[in-house]
């Protein structure tokens, strides 16, 4: 059997003992753990980014990883903190939609709550449950335990986003998240209303311009703007070579329109 | 037998060769290690954050670990370079007080200084010694190697932070170190003048605030600022769900004040 | 037999899903692998700087390592994506210059191009290629598969850098990257003009300061600017605890001179 891997996300950045720690009381109950960060670079705070971002990259690692999450504004609140099983991978983390994106895109899931302080460190404190509670559970879950021992079913609740929404040929959506290289990433899965043979004829509208959807950034040309159906199925702007966020002066939060065809 | 653990701390910043240098270093002469990096982002030669971050992490790590740590602005004069055992687990680095604030928090501690050339690579430069001295002794005890074989008994430089000053009930003290989240951390371990039974009727006052001292910043309201018992005991300034630095435009060295219980 | 490790360079910072992409991908294919960060930090599409930085780490790892480096502003035109075995380390990356300070500084290399589809990804997208075909034959060679099973022997493109031009007692050249330290460095290899018995008779100029080149900055004093011989045997300027950028006002391209003795 290979090392079980676990896979960390956080808003903590890099520069403190605080992920560290995380890695030592994982490394102190599963020692043969082997742990990779996903980032800390979540901007603080934002569940939507961290959700995005572990959604995007859980499905290249293979089955029986464990991804701890941890952006957590409600924590010392009383959230929830979950565990769930979805596809074969396992994650852990509040209960506040920061699962939710890699949870619903598996075919299968199960989603307990955390209770059964059995799992959890001796002292936990109300401020740093990434380390007392999560990180322990998570080693759990790394060395084989079983899901249902650690709480009773749970019904994860899901991501704050905006939703997009239809009025006629028209679907409002927004920015959800701009990548370091400045890809701008909506809330626009344009599979659900444009079927992959007429996708070129949907377009994105965002301020004055608008743009076809096209399957992959190489069919624009260098430093030309397109709109492409990237991680998660959900539409990206972007600029081969370039920066959409620069070109544009875009904001998390922007409106975007998708234009069907008639 | 679990693979040996080596953790990584230093003000290299995570943009050069030079942090993969002393990891190359370490897994040719101990393929089986584990390598983890705390941080590479301690403020350029800031022995005192380096020194706190350090000691914050290394209690969580499981006996057996060993720490490599360089922040290092002696590099190249004839300061000491040391290895030390410290309830259990290891430290390598030089002998400025980066090590200090861990091996006083230990209950034992054996010092050594590197003198041994055995141990380190056969060319040793004056301006890289993480490399060519500390990574291979580091892999050495990663190893399983003997603390004694590495030089003679040594007592280790204290970390040269101001001392806090007491005058009658009130002490006079400092902010030792800023983390990512805008904490401001304190040199003042408030039991030692407030037992816990009396800690909230210690009060810290920085500028014209005085705020009881807490033993979680849960206690806070959101956005509220607080005065927290932190890592190694020390006072923090902090406020939940939001950035101490900011709110008061505060600076590392400022002086704040303890205020005792008459 | 150790595990096998593998070393990652890249443009892609550390904020977003598509490192952990990399890593995902490759544990899906060998299990047992190591994964080591040496950095995603190089310079947005800086080929020059990536393979200066790769070239300097790569002699300090054990032979058998495996380094994926993906700096690749061409991603999506015909051009060709490499593996080599330099020196017992094999190398995997596009064929930009990239790979070129490693290679180059090899007593032995085999390279060939990436042709044979069967050790790639099913989907080869034409944007994220270090996914799709560099990631998969990593895992290939660091399970110890074979070079030539990848595809026809290949002649690596250089390195497109401004060449160092001798006139007389003269070598024009230009700083080539600046690190984290702001340390300079040159596309100067001293040694080729200089023998070391002669180099301190050598001296380097910048805009109007002349330094001897010395091999060690702790020859410097203290905040001195002195002219080293550094990585892959280039000259840099660099200051004793210090930044020579922030010194100097430098930029990456300027021009520098080596005066050579008469």
């Amino acid at each position: 059997m290979s090392t079980p891997l676990v896979v960390l996300l956080s808003d903590f950045g890099t520069r403190d003992w605080y992920v560290a720690a995380l890695k030592g009381v994982m490394l102190s109950r599963a020692p043969r753990a082997r742990i990779l960060d996903l980032t800390h670079e979540i901007p603080p705070q934002d569940v939507a980014a961290g959700s995005f971002t572990l959604a995007a990259a859980a499905p290249w690692f293979p089955p029986g990883t464990v991804f701890l999450a941890v952006v957590d504004p409600g924590v010392g609140t009383d959230r929830a903190v979950l565990a769930a099983q979805a596809d074969g991978r396992s994650f852990v983390g509040p209960d506040n939609g920061l699962l939710w994106l890699s949870l619903e895109q598996a075919r299968r899931r199960t989603v307990v709550r955390l209770t059964n302080r059995r799992y959890w460190l001796k002292a936990v404190s109300r401020t740093f449950q990434g380390r007392d509670i999560m990180a322990p559970v998570a080693a759990y879950l790394a060395r084989g335990g079983l899901l249902h021992r650690l709480g009773p079913r749970h019904r994860a609740t899901p991501l704050a986003w905006p939703a997009a929404v239809r009025r006629g040929r028209t679907v409002m959506g927004t920015i959800l998240h701009i990548d370091a290289f400045g890809n701008l990433i909506t809330n626009l899965r344009v599979r659900r209303w444009c079927p992959a043979s007429q996708a070129r004829r949907c377009a994105l509208q965002y301020r004055r311009r608008t743009l076809p959807v096209v399957s992959s950034y190489a069919e624009g040309r260098p430093r030309q703007l397109v709109a492409v159906i990237g991680a998660l199925g959900l539409v990206e702007l972007a600029v081969r070579n370039g920066s959409a966020q620069r070109l544009l002066g875009a904001r998390r939060g922007d409106a975007v329109m998708l234009r069907l065809p008639p």
